[in-house]
């Protein structure tokens, strides 16, 4: 029972500090997504073919959320507006972003300057999911190598994403999933979810994808009167 | 200082019940091998090749670990001497099996009849690096499609591992995976790392993997006075 009472606190104390970052990126108009996926499934990517099509448009920072190392900052530093590394190996959270790792970064970036701020978490279907950083939109990539049945054995993450992207649709012929099965196991568990088809490889289904992410974060520039 | 010294009480006393499952095993003669991996990386689809490779030498049951569903479980449930699975979603750790888990699942098992235990982790690669269960070896899965960079973003759950398996080599021509890179990149944080290039697809590259397993179960047999 101690325990359980613990995580509750924990939880409900990072939610709180969640409203606290939401309330300052608002403040600022910062449109902020959480990037949500298994290691490997191509937050970084998407990262990269969203500023590629959208850093003309918006002003975009992304903070990376790794275990180790700093190779995806390296990789996003020369688009972005501003990058941040957070490296979570020796925290008392190290399997996911939490809200307090947020608050610090939100400090240093210049939010005046800033349209979109994109945060890769952790790679990881399944501790993210319970901690809210702040961000505006829960943004979940899936890929097809991993398997389609992943929101049946993932239900959290999937359950509460505002939208989904399937990404390494080029790797259709080569692998088993079902995209139908998928997209019926997604929207029994989440009726709203968007859902996009990608390849950050080939580019297929990027403007789809980046026309909503542009569409969002116009809309809250719109409601907070930034432009 | 007051939560580290929480987590630390928790990883202290999961390490005390792994000693006691692994002692229990080892007086029964089971060889037990904890298997990780991101989501989708291929362990139950390893588990059903070494089932097909190995179930005629040796009598081999299975527990499954899962946030959610008994999708794994059924698959492997009508070539195994047993197979127990635990699903997580509701447990007060629910990104990783803990070894607490495993305890009340070794008094279920029929211990005397079973030559090698495979216990299939949830699909994360970070929380099961920290949680020994009781098993005797540590393998890791890595696939293709991750990237190869997983080593250097991962390091806890690599450095640790007894065998490294490399699945769906068969995709290596699709994807931008460099064999060499990786290799150099586990060795360097793992020098006594065992390495194995599959393609649970296709099958290349099985019959090492159970081989060196068969070795390993023998290994421990002859040890315990089993066989």
């Amino acid at each position: 029972m101690k325990k359980i009472e613990v995580i509750k606190n924990v939880l409900d104390a990072n939610q709180s500090i969640a409203d606290q970052n939401q309330r300052l990126l608002s403040e600022h108009s910062v449109f902020a997504i959480n990037i949500m996926s298994s290691p490997g499934a191509g937050k970084t990517s998407l990262i990269l073919q969203t500023m590629a099509k959208l850093g003309g448009k918006l002003n975009i920072a992304v903070i990376e959320g790794d275990v180790a190392s700093t190779i995806d900052a390296e990789k996003v530093k020369d688009k972005a507006t501003a990058v941040i590394q957070i490296t979570t190996r020796y925290m008392s959270e190290n399997c996911t972003l939490i809200a307090n790792m947020i608050s610090p970064t939100l400090k240093s970036l210049p939010l005046e300057d800033i349209d979109l701020l994109l945060i890769e978490n952790v790679g990881n279907l399944i501790c993210p999911s319970e901690f809210a950083l702040g961000e505006h939109k829960r943004v979940v990539i899936t890929s097809l190598p991993e398997g389609d049945d992943k929101p049946i054995k993932y239900p959290m993450i999937f359950a509460d994403a505002d939208a989904v992207v399937i990404n390494k649709v080029d790797l259709q012929n080569y692998v088993d999933f079902d995209i139908p099965a998928f997209r019926n196991n997604l929207v029994n568990l989440n009726p709203k979810v968007k859902i996009f088809e990608v390849s950050c490889k080939t580019g297929a289904g990027i403007d789809d994808w980046c026309s909503w992410l542009l569409d969002e974060t116009k809309c809250k520039h719109t409601l907070s009167n930034k432009e």
